[in-house]
């Protein structure tokens, strides 16, 4: 087999490198993780343990073409690749790619983050959700919701990403429940509970005062209506809760608009409950979009 | 000297115990603190403690009415003192006391919380906070607030707090600065920077959108418009803005509106800024609030 007819999409962060090894057509032949990020390794350590982690397929197939996305692209990482400015679709992202050959003759590609430059007070940025968006598709206009510790909503507009904001959500909720006092007390390991978390939603959709309302957490506590099981979930919903309201108020939905969920980092099913609270209708992207969205900017950079 | 021409307060949180020798006028006379916090201690051993404590005061001035507040009071405290409701002054938080009799004859009288029951979803509650409002005094409807971990915005009506809501701003800004990657990289020890500080303030009255804002702290630096000595003072400023903006939304003040800083937990300076950037006009209130407060409630509960 051919080396061009597969290549090789390398999502490496900060605590693993997780590589995909891809068909033409975006189809997954093979997967593999290690526990080697970015921050296990020291500078001029990263080729190689790119060639290791990547040696059974290199000798299979030969000379690949290699993706490389996430943290390895940072300023703690591998290569810096600044990043492409909005709008952008894969053809400008594919203009902002850092290239090596690696000691094989693979082409080693590294893929830019995205910024918004529109974005105040200073400009916002993404690197790697670009991806994903991109792998989704850009043939028609949408709002996209990509959850995680910094949810991204994204404007998708004449086949490009036309500006996203940041949310940091996931990082307020870890905040609170790992170090604070207000959310002390919660049951562990933890606890799901759907219906605290559509009260946590109902309370932060109820009130424009986030610093006040996450208090009800302990005062809820204290009035005994909210158990040590209940509380982790009722904190979740006020926090991405608020995530939805917030983003209601500068524009982002109103009721009865469509929005797409595009990743998946366990929250999607919290997210849609979320947006049927503020009547926002969930329309759910695939999986496997960040190897596709790869593909898409790694063949415009290589054409 | 008789013994009931003095009076002794005791405020005694989770890791000091703080008490002051007051005269009749509110005015003190002595004054210590120890390290034995209630988290120090068992149950049993809070008697003992505060006898030790008090000992030299005791065998000088004989039996004298001791108020005690603060945690100790609370359910991990000595004794758990139920929250009197709002609307209340000082003859109500006065029946809300518990009293003792220590060892040498003195009355110890343990003094409430407050909570405000028309609170959402659950009834607020301060402890210790009251007690400062009382001793600012209530004889002016007031707006107050009592900048803290915990900050609290108080009315003061027909000479009783009428109503009253909690803020987490200092707790919200503790965690962002220890814990989060959004503020990870300022400068240690900490720097004071004014005018970060107002950007910080102006950036939080411009948005909505505190979960969007905060991230600001981590683009600020990545585009190079914000240093590692500037990043606290920023963070301080969103935090901060963000109370008094979501304040604003709930109808606590409006533009040109007056208000009374109560307490001193190092913070008024920065909340008068704070309060300068929304048009609110702020007048100081003393500094001994907590003593001369706590007086009025004991008087209250022993007469």
């Amino acid at each position: 087999m051919a080396g061009q007819e597969v290549s090789i999409i390398v999502d490496w962060g900060t605590t693993s490198l997780r590589a995909t090894l891809a068909g033409k057509s975006g189809d997954t032949l093979d997967s593999l993780e290690t526990a080697q990020g970015i921050s296990t390794l020291k500078k001029g350590e990263h080729e190689g343990a790119l060639m290791a982690a990547l040696a059974a397929w290199f000798s299979r197939y030969g000379a690949v073409p290699v993706a490389a996305l996430g943290m390895i692209t940072s300023r703690n990482g591998w290569i810096e690749v600044p990043y492409v400015p909005c709008p952008a679709g894969p053809a400008d992202l594919a203009t902002g790619t850092v290239h090596r050959t690696l000691p094989n003759g693979s082409d080693l590609v590294f893929l830019p983050g995205l910024t918004d430059q529109s974005g105040l007070p200073f400009p916002d940025v993404m690197r790697g959700e670009e991806t994903q968006i991109v792998g989704h598709g850009l043939a028609v206009d949408a709002t996209i919701i990509i959850p995680g510790t910094h949810s991204k909503w994204a404007n998708v507009k004449a086949n490009r990403i036309d500006r996203f904001q940041t949310f940091v959500t996931g990082e307020i909720f870890a905040l609170l429940m790992n170090h604070s006092f207000i959310a002390r007390g919660a049951t562990v390991p933890p606890v799901d509970d759907p219906e605290a978390y559509r009260r946590g939603l109902e309370e932060a959709k109820r009130s424009a005062a986030m610093l006040s309302v996450l208090f009800s957490a302990r005062t809820g506590g204290l009035a005994g209506k909210l158990s040590a099981d209940q509380l982790r979930s009722y904190v979740h919903g006020l926090a991405i809760g608020q995530e939805f309201r917030q983003a209601r108020e500068v524009g982002w939905h109103a009721e009865g608009d469509q929005a797409t969920i595009v990743g998946n980092d366990g929250l999607n099913e919290l997210y849609v409950i979320a947006a049927g609270t503020f009547g926002l209708e969930i329309v759910m992207g695939a999986d496997d979009v960040l190897t596709r969205g790869a593909l898409d900017v790694l063949h415009h950079a290589l054409s």
